[in-house]
């Protein structure tokens, strides 16, 4: 992974009637968004969820690809028939849906000749000049075309996958976060607040996250920001604004 | 509610910085998802997951609302300054953002007039000509402007909210789903299946979801259709094809 002092975007793609029915809860976001930006400084800046429809997948991909650094696609990459993101991403660049190569050793070994069928040989198929994403728990890679890389939607076989990516992408500018819980209203600091977030306007994202937990009421005052620097100042004001307003802090 | 034999469709903005961040998983939009087919019969087309920066909002407020019958928007309602949904919804429709005078009253009366402070004024301040979603858990209103549905993001609070939804959606056709679990894996039915929905195809959406639980590996077939005639037949035909196989099988 090369080094860059930039800021480095990408987009989420979940590919899946079952997230938009509301019978399956997504988890892949909240997880390869915290990664991304964890361990390679990438924030991601738009997720859209979509059916399994062809052309729908197209206009997403090609959309969010051009917006991006980065499209991250989950679910779609099995052997059934509603599995259909290798063939709508080779659509979107126009490229040919065909096995590759390696992948096709990589299955036909991990299921033995005799047990590689048909729907075990379609994970093989993939947009032409793909490059494998290595899949340790399952064996069924995921690929990288342009700048869009796809995985699978089960969750605990995309986390063992997604260290896998990072040979991938460039690196760019952390953010990094602070969260300060005010034993209080949103209301009682709302002012002071938006007066904070003014002052700091170009470096630190402060967001404010009302919480009841326990029995007791709170606000989490999360600030994000690339310079530690900024992040440290607003923390202090932050502070300054609960010891005047006589608020219960607790740093987490 | 009126009631219409047509499919009626939905978009859903799920708009803040904590989820696309990945430090709040999102939960709303199962939930949204769910109760719109089960009590209105309106089928979620698209999910986008945006931050909390106006020109985004007003963006994608236009094309969704365009595109789908309603929008819901989960978020971004509350008394900081990071709570934009109203103002940029009003941008997006070119209409005033102003104080709405049933929500003044609503949230002048529950806070009682001396504690009534600017921060709690802003919940009531909305694009021009909205209506009201009534709030019992905790007084601020949400609101409707055209096609477009605005809701807070805390999920308690939101659930609470949602039936109060109901007067301003036409009912559209529901689609009903069943699922049969096969106790075999993905790979061993794929073509039959392929086979299956094409057979169905302009009628019902077959899904495939493998399971691992309880050392138990599966694959859970959804299959979703406003027919349940049809929705019987291809029961009919994956238990044939289960019996053939000899596949265990478990209704859920």
């Amino acid at each position: 992974m090369k080094k860059k002092n930039k800021k480095v975007n990408a987009g989420i793609l979940v590919i899946g009637n079952e997230i938009l029915s509301g019978r399956t809860q997504d988890k892949n976001t909240a997880f390869i968004s915290s990664w991304l930006n964890s361990k390679c400084g990438i924030s991601v800046n738009e997720v859209r969820i979509v059916p399994d429809i062809e052309k729908t997948i197209v206009k997403n991909v090609l959309e969010l690809s051009k917006r991006f650094n980065y499209v991250f696609t989950t679910g779609g990459i099995g052997p059934t028939h509603d599995d259909i993101t290798a063939q709508s991403i080779s659509k979107a660049f126009k490229v040919k849906y065909e096995y590759n190569k390696e992948a096709f050793k990589i299955l036909e070994n991990y299921y033995g000749k005799s047990k590689f069928n048909d729907g075990r040989r379609k994970m093989a198929k993939m947009p032409r000049g793909s490059k494998l994403i290595y899949n340790p728990s399952s064996a069924a890679p995921g690929f990288i075309i342009k700048n869009v890389l796809s995985l699978p939607g089960v969750p605990s076989i995309l986390n063992s996958m997604i260290e896998n990516t990072k040979r991938y992408l460039i690196k760019g500018l952390k953010t990094h976060s602070k969260t300060l819980n005010l034993f209080t209203v949103e209301s009682n600091i709302s002012k002071q607040l938006g007066y904070i977030q003014k002052k700091y306007k170009k470096f630190v994202d402060i967001g404010s996250y009302p919480f009841f937990r326990l029995g007791k009421i709170g606000v989490s005052i999360v600030s994000r920001s690339t310079s530690k620097i900024k992040l440290n100042k607003v923390n202090q004001d932050l502070i300054e604004l609960a010891r005047i307003k006589k608020i219960r802090t607790l740093k987490i």
